[in-house]
């Protein structure tokens, strides 16, 4: 068991030092490889295994709303970009520009997508004519560059793989639905596929998106406590139909300018994936979208029958399960800990004993129980232990959101929590910018994460400044 | 009817300017909208949803043989590019250079993948150790830029989406297996999928890759008899092994360089899709990348009964196809010219008569043949109608194909087909460079295809020089 136990001590512990940890488990379950780009990743199979699972699940979801899926070119014209105020302002200084193309210095500078909004405004603007056209919802899968200085794999990186929803409608009312309604989407995703519980609601007015009217949000909490924005919606009012000129003809024979969202989730959630639910073992992946869900293991594979009957049992399971037979000649061992390393959600040993009692043995990776079950009934026994190690894991991570999420009624309260327990501080706030800038710069970066749609009404007046209090706000430090 | 007739006439006949039947067809149909980015395309929900049908399809294939999906970073440092000489001076003179990031100068230029190599080489060297750790076998779905000049949708544009696949191994057999193997994969998706023939073969040295051993081809012919590379594989040998300082420890404890594969196919297919199959009523889409399998119809709606009907044949088929019910309000001949137009393969229609009779009408699009069937069995005859469809396209286009292939046995010979029957031509070929460089020339535009893996003996000498024949060449004009 020595090398096995080395592999273990191979990464950092979590409590000791989060941030070495998580790079730690990044390299070593060979998620990502850090590439000689300048702050781009290689995502690698067994990352990009977790992403594709991630698409096909959310992809559905957004297709059983009415989504269709388009692509868009990845390059921008200088001044194309510039068509929206806020919003060229808010990306200009984070694009990667495109100057020369072929031999020839280009006439006009492309910025390489940092997000699509003027790409789809100008396509709409062809194609919607009249009420009929609407509504339209598009989405499309890519990549985009915002060019970083300090990066870190999944979290924040110069390009990154992402969805980008773009949709219009007929009325504001329309839209702000659509906004709400891929909020629900992502909830449920978040919670029903990643085991991640979140809190949801409206970014402030200096929080939200550049160009947007209205931003909302999905804020799971990593394990340190910290915040992860892991999914926005945005409502744009008709404010880019208008630079752009897109009208519609309504059904009183009038032109008028649609309503417009936008949203998207990114790579990022794979992040969010090891910081809620990884341990000092390594991944701990949710069962949906684990590339591997079940590591099939032999016991003493050299003795006769062992891995026929192995390979009799990963055929049966194969039919509902991403499966993984390793009968590769390390010891048993060693494997246990890489399969945990990689996070596998479910472990099945089978050795000579086991087969003489027509059984295995099932160990979950979320919290080491190990069951004795016949072969005769597996697949509904390995189901029956996915689900628990979901249920389990959303659990957890509701636990530690809970025990993790204070309040605070009073300036000192707020600045004694921030520094002395991470996580959500609950507090209610009068709607002034300064006060959340305050806040931020006395904290040492403790922001808005998002005013919840059920807000509480913890005090009358705002915890920085005193006057009377607004709204109830989560605030928390970001990654 | 006149609106109707007035939609079909709308698309310029086939026969009469293929480029602008083709040209109307993708705009016509709603595969693509031109965009305000030189040379780049959007690709709308239609034209988007035949290229989800073709990723899925081929992805599993690709998976069956052990391939991993991966994602590289979109740019290549331009030393990077610069490892392989070949492969520079290949791709060098068609990149878009990125030279400013954020608001600073880059103090190297980032070329915008053409294609990946490169990168793959640089993650491979990091990650290759011992012969444990081959083969690799990686593929990834990306766009990628090479700055073109004059564009067609999907034929050539600026930027397309494709897949492409690089992989490592011990030994040169193996990589040369695998480059042969996938150029199968491509050979059965054309024919079982797109429904579309091919030759498929080597190239010869002046057409291969840049940086390859070994370039292998599929050719499709395209109605009007002009081919299109419509996919490739590449042997490359250790070649950029060699320039990446790639090594493994081998069986034999000595340190080798790996073999290396690579091998694409891109948005291209669909413009194959479109020049194989469509006639002059517009697309005719094969029914497995279809987005549409089905457009059931309604006759006289307003009659009692009627679209209750069609909503609950619609709810038995949608188990098995992708389809599309239209109860709008248009009429429905000008419904059998639109999704005529957008090539559905199967119409059904349903009126009162046919529901007193419990029975109702398939529609072939690709030769009109109207069928009355039971309700009862509905899904089964559906299927046999979009099998025998499937067919159909394929002996069509394997028959044109045929009829434009000619045998040239003298220099004259070739160039009287070249100048009067489009097509390919077979014809021996010493070997040279040179002989090619003036079939070309004399011909406007005549070039190797590949040499068959069965190649025909049609004569002792090559077709140009008149020197001992080395090898059996297809030859003809390319998109």
């Amino acid at each position: 068991m020595a090398e096995n136990k080395k592999m273990v001590e191979a990464i950092t512990s979590r409590d000791e030092d989060f941030a070495k940890w998580y790079t730690d488990i990044v390299k070593k379950a060979e998620l990502v490889d850090y590439s000689g780009v300048k702050g781009c990743m290689v995502i690698r199979p067994y990352g990009y295994g977790i992403w594709e699972n991630i698409q096909k699940d959310l992809d559905r979801r957004f297709k059983e709303t009415g989504v269709e899926n388009v692509y868009m070119p990845m390059f921008i014209p200088e001044s194309l970009l510039q068509k929206e105020k806020d919003h060229v302002e808010g990306f200009a200084p984070e694009c990667a520009w495109v100057t020369v193309g072929g031999s020839e210095k280009l006439t006009e500078r492309l910025c390489v997508r940092p997000t699509s909004e003027t790409l789809f405004c100008e396509h709409y603007a062809k194609i919607i004519n009249t009420y009929r056209d609407l509504p339209k919802l598009y989405n499309q899968w890519c990549s985009v560059v915002r060019w970083e200085k300090t990066t870190r794999p999944f979290l924040r990186t110069s390009e990154f793989l992402w969805q980008e929803g773009h949709t219009m409608h007929e009325t504001a009312e329309e839209a702000i639905d659509e906004t709400l309604k891929m909020l629900k989407v992502y909830e449920d995703f978040y919670r029903e596929t990643l085991a991640i519980p979140a809190v949801v609601g409206r970014k402030t007015e200096k929080e939200k998106f550049a160009g947007a009217e209205a931003t909302y949000t999905i804020e799971p909490m990593m394990h340190n406590g910290v915040a992860l924005q892991g999914g926005t919606t945005h409502y744009f009012g008709d404010g880019f139909a208008k630079s752009f000129d897109i009208t519609y003809q309504g059904r009183d024979n009038k032109l008028h300018y649609p309503h417009q969202t936008s949203w998207g989730v990114s790579t990022r959630m794979i992040g969010a994936i090891i910081m809620v639910h990884g341990d000092d073992d390594g991944l701990v992946l949710p069962p949906k979208v684990a590339p591997i869900q079940v590591a099939l293991i032999p016991i003493a594979q050299h003795k006769e029958g062992v891995l026929d009957k192995v390979y009799e049992v990963a055929d049966t399971l194969k039919k509902d399960f991403r499966v993984k037979v390793d009968a590769s000649d390390k010891a048993p061992g060693w494997k246990f800990s890489e399969y945990e390393m990689k996070g596998v959600p479910v472990r099945v040993e089978l050795g000579p004993k086991d087969i003489e009692k027509n059984q295995c043995v099932i160990v979950r990776r979320d919290n080491r129980e190990k069951i004795f079950v016949s072969l005769d009934n597996l697949s509904q026994e390995v189901q029956k232990a996915l689900d628990a190690v979901h249920n389990a894991m959303y659990e957890k991570a509701l636990k530690n959101m809970e025990e993790k999420t204070s309040v605070a009624t009073s300036f000192d309260e707020f600045v004694d929590i921030a520094e002395n327990k991470p996580g959500f501080i609950k507090a209610m706030w009068c709607g002034e910018k300064e006060c959340e800038e305050k806040l931020k710069e006395v904290t040492n970066g403790v922001k808005s994460r998002c005013i919840p749609f059920e807000e509480e009404n913890l005090a009358d007046t705002c915890v920085c400044c005193g006057k009377k209090a607004k709204h109830m706000v989560y605030w928390g430090k970001q990654y």
